[in-house]
């Protein structure tokens, strides 16, 4: 079995206005669809991040590609990434502080070679007849669970202004438990996690109490507001919720960067708190790792298959923070149906998984899903691996035929979501860090 | 496809009376040939360490492998060494310093599913039409470096009596040449390693300095006592071997632990010589890995299959070393082709393998080798992945049935090479450390 062709489908999905400390996400999120065709017919999948860098640099690919054994993926990593694996060549990862995943230079290539590996891995899946998750090694658990991704947003609809939410305006603490208890109703989640450096810290601070007070301590809670805080305001916070992110909760890149993720966590200590601090800002490549277990920055790393260079890398990473004794979660990005099952599958793979991965799947619409059969079916809050071949999912080509029809006809190629601020909120909006 | 049956192969092979620090090898090296058999009738194999405590605990995993698929390893990873991944779990690994490999019981279970997942790649890879490297993600090169393993050793022969070596009795630096110079000959190595802690270190300095001066510097050198020296020694024996043990040469286990390594190192760096220390004795869990870089004790780790648990664990371990800076070479005990194959797919998808692997397979006799057609061929050193599936290997079923009647034949099942040595060279032998 050898590669034959490689297939790129750019699509546009609806996405609702969403706040986070990087600003408000646009109507339209951009992903991009991967098709791998093998000489005997059969096509892999995979969706990544969309617009014009992504789709240039999976282009770029095309030659490494064709006639390639699809199998063959540890030298094609190298000759994508780099030739020796030396942690001194992979820098900081500093830049996600600034740039939403998937715009982050540091993580190009891993990126562009994840949706190759994916959508590989689903090749060979489908040739031999298993799960993905098994082709990689075997799964440790057949169902995997995600939290409930809490967002602040305003009201009104995304995408072309018919896709309005059910959840309105979420701009307080009594419409953040409103929107969470829709989403437990609907998915069944059973962890929850707010998305915060939006409002006030006491509004955050009281939303995660009221969350508390409605779900009870059976629903561990986790805030991440993106760096936007300061170090003092981070202990202020982590002071005020100690008993609230205790239990299988965490506080997620509280403050930016490393040495103030440590010295967050040192101060929290000395009051007798020793709640986990969780990165997926400061920590965004495996040189990263070390340096945030010396410093006691961090002790759960967010992986992302789709970042951290593919489900295999997602394998080492867990193993790596399991030999350094950091527990491990999965971060997300407003995604359809083949990435969810992609994290699943690989989520399914890693033993040192303790918490709910995140998902933003149900912040997208149903209209814009590109798998066959719709919308993947959440049981308990989790995804249970499908016994079918590969990632388990088909293409539905309508729809990715409307993904793309949508794609062309909207202005932009780049996530950005300061702009989008400025734009509906406030013109002299600038990421600012910290913020409080 | 699921396991069908288990079937275990306890054999004894001819080996030659090698010394070491640990003693002396007996005329019989005990090894365990694996096959798995599928339910459709394909049979994946593997080989590991031999004897009654091995063959026990492959035994024991019988009740948890029939029925089960033979793609689903990482559950079984788990069942079988621990269900959680918990750095504090994995114990230091310290008794390698007094037991050989394969008789460690910290790694005992990682031995035993090694044994196991090895022999299910191999029936992945006949199922699928792929060689193992392949199916666990991916050559990245296609033809594995081994080094000429030196052994100062007794003239004599091993197994019955008539397995006479053409090296004869190996005692001196003089003799330790002509060795090298035949193995070279014969298998075209381009790395030596001398196996050290059984002369007086002025002969085994001596010894690696007509080995440079017969072979220049184009041929890295390493020497390993396996601890048997104090740390003054290991620093004088470094100082004296400056020059012979740059540039991809390195100094292995010189002495007991990595608290006295790690001194060695600082005190060697202090003198100005940056040579790596390397380590298959201090470092054998995944524990010892960021001990051994906080100590700045070790610079290369020697992965080995058989005792990491298996190729995939492999695969974590060159990852690691490389997240942490380190390097990786691999270790060896006395084994035939199939295990020769095992290694050589596992380090053919290793991106930071920076050395020639040992293999102890020149010592063994073609007489004994228990694969169809054969022993496997070097060509300037290396062993090239075969283009066939699996490990690439089949089973001379004649031959396994020999070795396996002279297991049945030979008084001991365990290895002990102080016994040996108290028997053929002095009564009162006993593993001293540090002896010199």
């Amino acid at each position: 079995m050898k590669i034959a062709s490689l297939r790129l489908h750019p699509i546009a999905i609806a996405d609702g206005p969403l706040r986070s400390s990087y600003g408000l996400h646009a109507p339209w999120a951009l992903r991009t669809i991967v098709e791998i065709v093998s000489d005997d017919g059969l096509i892999g999948f995979s969706e990544t991040y969309g617009g014009d860098g992504p789709l240039a640099a999976l282009e770029e690919t095309r030659p490494l590609l064709i006639g390639r054994d699809p199998f063959q993926l540890a030298g094609l990593y190298l000759e994508m990434t780099e030739r020796k694996v030396d942690a001194a060549d992979v820098r900081g990862g500093s830049s996600q502080l600034y740039l939403v995943p998937g715009e982050n230079p540091l993580d190009r290539n891993n990126r562009t070679f994840a949706a190759i590996e994916i959508a590989c891995i689903d090749l060979i899946g489908k040739a031999v007849g298993k799960p993905a998750c098994d082709v990689i090694g075997g799964r440790v658990r057949d169902r995997v669970d995600f939290s409930a991704y809490l967002f602040y947003k305003h009201g009104g609809a995304g995408g072309d202004g018919t896709y309005e939410d059910k959840y309105g305006e979420v701009l307080d603490a009594k419409a953040a438990v409103r929107e969470c208890r829709a989403f437990i109703d609907e998915y069944g989640f059973r962890e929850i996690k707010l998305k915060g450096g939006v409002l006030d810290p006491e509004i955050e601070i009281e939303t995660i109490r009221q969350l508390r007070a409605e779900f009870g301590p059976k629903y561990p809670l986790r805030i991440d507001p993106n760096c936007a805080w300061s170090v003092d305001t981070s202990i202020r916070v982590g002071c005020n919720l100690r008993e609230e992110l205790s239990n299988g909760g965490y506080l997620e890149d509280p403050c930016p960067g490393l040495d103030g993720m440590g010295e967050v966590h040192a101060r929290l200590l000395a009051e007798g708190i020793d709640n986990p601090l969780a990165s997926n800002v400061a920590v965004t490549s495996f040189a990263d790792v070390p340096k945030a277990k010396h410093l006691e920055a961090v002790q759960v790393v967010l992986s992302d298959p789709h970042y951290w260079g593919g489900m295999r890398q997602l394998q080492h990473l867990s193993h790596l923070c399991g030999v350094l004794g950091m527990g491990m979660s999965m971060h997300s990005n407003s995604h359809l149906g083949v990435s969810l099952m992609a994290m699943t599958h690989a989520a399914a793979t890693c033993p040192n998984l303790t918490y709910a991965c995140d998902t933003h799947y149900p912040w997208q619409s149903e209209v814009d899903e590109v798998v066959e059969g719709g919308r993947i079916k959440f049981v308990d809050g989790a995804v249970v691996i499908p016994d079918k071949p590969g990632l388990g999912v088909s293409l539905d080509y309508d729809q990715l035929a409307r993904g793309r029809e949508r794609y062309e006809k909207i202005p932009f190629r780049k996530r950005d979501d300061e702009a989008e601020m400025r734009k509906h909120v406030d013109p002299n909006w600038k990421r600012i860090l910290p913020r409080w």
